[in-house]
């Protein structure tokens, strides 16, 4: 089965093949297209492209397109790209101005060039489905309640990945195997439980509780804004600061929102950078403001973290993804610093000189630390996969 | 010494009349006015009633009057409330509108009418002077930092109370001194480390982590708005949600500010009550919009309560108080469930029990849980009682 999972933005488009076999995952090509302006032909370039490089025999030859779609009104899942999720897509333009817009218009376009191939869309609120009211809720008025103002979650590809992954490395199949198949079967039962802490620390930066497989809060809300300062985005703000911006800093709307979203988070506490990499550097040459933003980005993770300790009574293990999350192990030392007496103890060798995958807790740690590095492309193509499988075979 | 405690409303005036002697503390008289215009009239009135009392032989037989004020621009602690708290009250009005200019106007009226009598102002975030830099910051661009919007803290009366009497209950007299003289003396080094959540749940609630005396962090943020959901305000909520309920929802920002301070909170969520007990009544006679509430309500709790858990590394106490936290045994066995294996565990027949002061934890517990009861008035004469002894008897 051949899956192309399109990445798309307002003016780009990026794209990765990949081949599933029995027992088989195959990166065929990947590729992709910067200043586009006309999404409907470099699709159709990129079908040429993969046919001539010799990766598609014809359109014929393409199951499905995957979509990691960001989040829809009243829908997420990992569902067929159809009118449905369109009018989604739509209905939550205002939440997501960046991405709804560009995935609404590739997945026209993917229909009008190649309408014999299935689409997919996995929202990235998917994995957020199983938590509960509770987790779910504001305190707003009902009128905005019913407008969509609510808790939804996001990064769901990844901590979903990093709920399978690290359950695997935790020796418990059995919640490996229900989180594989948890878009088709949901929330099923396992043997014991298994508590998680995920962090998925990058450009963007959430962390989820993961309790048996399934999400039970995200520090990202209704929008992909909260929680986490990230790379130019604000996070955590009281609610508050808003109107007191429009009113005593006499800002518009729009003029906030793009100050929130554009000038914000590591960047706007630095002043130096939106990248933890550039922070680094200008801390260790003594600027103040870039250690403050690294400080700040450390005390709002172990902020959540805990939130999510107290909330699963304790947990398993907790692991890091994401590009910052991968690389940055001195972060990763701070997040868990306090913690040895619960049995959270990272090797300081083993997490400095960790590449890859891997444990970097002292050995016999109660509270493993795990790095997992994460391939969204792929996670998405495995969605696609495991969707398009169960539709083959339908359950009886 | 004899101090009033001066509760001001934009229509209202309540009092307490309090006298410090020799390890003595006596409440001499309390009375009140509602429907005030004129609020130099009733401070006369006032003075009048306490001296026909017989609780005042003159106006020069009062020390001082204490106010609790809430937020300041650039100002805060336990200070004379002279020009410089005034202006600090009218830079912040717009994050304070019900307080501040209540505030501004009763100290200007007791200048008036009693101008030899010391004012003396307690801000609600003096408590939170210590905190970290990362703790005080949101991820904003420089000039909302410039303008004020930072992390404050509130009820910091009540939880600077708790700090004190948790450590009297634990044995840490050298804390609780430390406590008693934070005002006038900082941050001082202690014997050893005790760690205390404090939650101060009521009409409007709020949890601090409280480590060696001194807070590290408060669920209120920039304003009393933020954290835990209020009676009816909104508490915690995605930034993004005001600028869409400005574009989707069509209202104004002086709507929206109405709306998330008086339509929110557990009125909001439940279209019931502001009020905890009439939840749990319809919640019993079953109604899920209450239950629903009261559910966010101990969630939100727990989140913020596992943060300041992690930020510390592990916790000495979990106190609560207010009148939710002094009076709901519920909501308190609620929030601490599931915590067990780390050494909170309610004893339910103490819990359930309990009236006043006292610990509901089992016996031999690592963690224990109190109940302090506050007397908010007390609290505030004792600061203004330490304030004019500091100012007598100067640190040589």
């Amino acid at each position: 089965m051949k899956i192309l999972v399109a990445n798309l933005g307002s003016t780009s488009f990026k794209y990765r093949l990949f081949k599933f076999g029995a027992g088989e995952e195959t990166l065929l090509a990947k590729g992709g297209y910067e200043r586009v302006e006309d999404h409907g032909a470099v699709i159709e370039d990129c079908l040429k492209v993969l046919q001539e490089q010799g990766h598609l025999d014809s359109v014929e030859d393409l199951d499905a397109v995957g979509f990691k779609t960001v989040l829809g009104k009243n829908l997420s899942g990992c569902v067929e790209a159809d009118d449905k999720v369109l009018e989604a897509l739509a209905g939550f333009e205002a939440i997501a101005p960046a991405h709804n817009p560009a995935y609404a218009n590739g997945i026209r376009q993917f229909a009008r060039v190649m309408p014999g191939v299935t689409r997919v869309a996995l929202f990235e609120t998917a994995f957020y489905q199983w938590m509960s009211e509770a987790a779910c809720r504001y305190a707003v008025p009902e009128s905005w309640y019913e407008l969509g103002v609510r808790r939804y979650g996001f990064h769901g590809a990844s901590h979903k990945f990093v709920a399978e992954r690290s359950a695997q490395l935790l020796g418990r199949d059995d919640v490996a195997e229900k989180v594989q198949r948890l878009y088709q079967k949901g929330d099923t039962a396992v043997e014991r439980p298994l508590r998680i802490i995920s962090c998925h620390l990058g450009g963007s930066s959430s962390i989820t509780g993961i309790c048996n497989g399934v999400a039970i809060g995200s520090s990202m809300g209704f929008s992909p804004q909260g929680g986490l300062p990230q790379n130019n985005r604000v996070g955590d703000l009281d609610s508050m600061a808003v109107p007191y911006m429009a009113k005593v800093g006499g800002l518009s709307i729009d003029e906030i929102e793009r100050q929130m979203t554009k000038e914000g988070g590591l960047l706007g506490l630095s002043g130096v950078s939106n990248d933890l990499r550039d922070l680094i550097e200008a801390a260790d040459d003594g600027n103040q403001r870039a250690r403050l933003a690294i400080d700040v980005l450390i005390h709002s993770i172990r902020q959540w973290a805990g939130g999510f300790f107290w909330q699963m009574g304790g947990i398993d293990a907790i692991a890091f993804t994401g590009g910052i999350g991968e690389n940055n192990a001195a972060l990763r030392a701070a997040v868990c610093a306090g913690l040895e007496p619960f049995g959270l103890k990272i090797d300081p060798a083993a997490n400095d000189s960790l590449k890859g995958e891997g444990n970097i807790s002292v050995p016999g740690s109660s509270i493993p630390a795990l790095v997992i590095p994460a391939n969204e492309e792929l996670v998405v193509a495995r969605e696609v996969h495991r969707f398009m499988e169960a539709r083959l075979t339908p359950a009886s």
